[in-house]
């Protein structure tokens, strides 16, 4: 099988992210894919309702970050692994897809590392956490993977992961992206979010960056904000792991994949 | 594949369960091994968490069954595909066993009719209802589930399953089994509950009925308490599906699986 004709298509967890129109976009593919989905959203949603709170931790050199303790965990696997990723895939088997749903611990799709401690800074006071269960992808166990496409099935995947020490982990889905398209080879992956690209002001719809050489993605941190610094940054990894083009669009408008695909949000190779 | 070798166990979802003992026995049985799991102590856990009630339905004959609502099916995909199915992949992957877990949705292993109405009495009215996610397994669509133990994944299912018209709905465990049984050929079938089997006198755990003839299963109505008549029904199912031998044992002690097929619970055939 020609791994450099299959896209990653990876869609984030937002609110107006429209599965409808991804799932009949997949449908309707000649390209085999491998679907990456986030559920931030629903996560909130459901952790309210558990009466979670959203714990952050702030490092020394006041960097912050999501904190994910046992009850985080938990509620992260029953929200991406179970709920929003079993949606999906009835969704895709709704219009005739072979899909089928996975998390990174399945078959050790995505392992890792946990970083077992890490410091935090609370009033003043630097304290050692020790059950903040985030990680990163460092290997990606591809044979479950190549299986499936080979066989017609269409992998659609999501957090946890699992550390080499066997610990269900979060982890951060554009790492865990880069290393299994150079795992497996694939040249181009769509990033689908609540934007129709990346913009040169915020402001403004129609100031989307068409281009982006990928060797020069650094100067773009500029023009991002929030979270998507942290795709840049993705396009930067997955490009060095071997990815030809990376195309950002606009998750929430019909034929999110074919208008990415067309170039009509920012194209980065 | 010799697939009448090949083992299910399935174990009920109580909150005595042992899943370290059961993932310490399957992986070290040289059968392959489906899983099918339950999840229901949890799920009742996160319910209540989730301030959801459990609803009930009496049909207009007083048969009374669980409402699966929308809510209730969401949180069940939560729970069962989610949490519990992950937490079991994740103990097996921990001892070397090449766990992959799935829904009934996934590759639509599980697929099914679908009840769109049921009759309920309250108060004395007889009204319809037609959000009710229930439903049962009418065919097994076994290719995922070969292709997986051909290449030496160890499969661990659960509900939700799918209907023909693509409904995600609950599903009795004990049958869906039984059609998976008959789909792959399989003829051994360990069950693991909160009993050391089944008992003359549920007061005795000495009074175990070791030996039930097949044929004469329904008279063991009897002895039955509560779930345990679903057990009954289960192993008639399973029988009439082909299957030869059905061991039903502790889910609580150690080595439950091996104590299962050395006869120490209640065996079936």
């Amino acid at each position: 099988m020609n791994y450099e004709k299959i896209l990653i298509i990876k869609a984030g967890g937002g609110k107006q992210i429209n599965w409808d129109y991804i799932c009949q976009d997949v449908a309707s593919l000649k390209e085999k894919v491998i679907l990456v989905h986030g559920a931030n959203w629903k996560m909130e949603e459901v952790s309210k309702k558990l009466g979670q709170k959203t714990k952050m931790i702030t490092s020394p050199s006041g960097y912050t970050s999501r904190y994910t303790d046992k009850q985080a965990l938990e509620a992260l696997t029953m929200v991406y692994s179970g709920l929003v990723n079993k949606q999906i895939v009835a969704k895709l088997q709704a219009l005739g897809v072979n899909a089928v749903g996975l998390s990174g611990i399945d078959g050790r799709i995505w392992e890792g590392e946990w970083k077992k401690v890490v410091l935090s800074k609370e009033g003043g006071k630097t304290k050692a956490i020790r059950d903040n269960f985030q990680g990163k992808v460092i290997k990606v166990n591809d044979k479950l993977l190549r299986l499936l496409l080979e066989n017609n099935y269409l992998p659609v995947l999501t957090i946890p992961a699992i550390s080499f020490e066997n610990q269900v982990i979060n982890i951060d889905n554009d790492r865990a992206i880069a290393v299994m398209a150079k795992a497996l080879g694939i040249k181009k992956l769509v990033v689908l979010f609540e934007a129709p690209g990346l913009l040169k002001d915020v402001e403004d719809k129609k100031s989307i960056i068409k281009n982006i050489q990928a060797n020069k993605i650094e100067d773009y941190l500029k023009y991002a904000q929030g979270r998507m610094k942290k795709k840049i940054l993705g396009a930067k990894e997955a490009i060095q792991a071997g990815v030809e083009v990376v195309y950002w669009a606009d998750g929430r408008v019909k034929n999110p994949i074919k208008n990415a695909l067309k170039g009509k949000g920012t194209v980065i190779k």
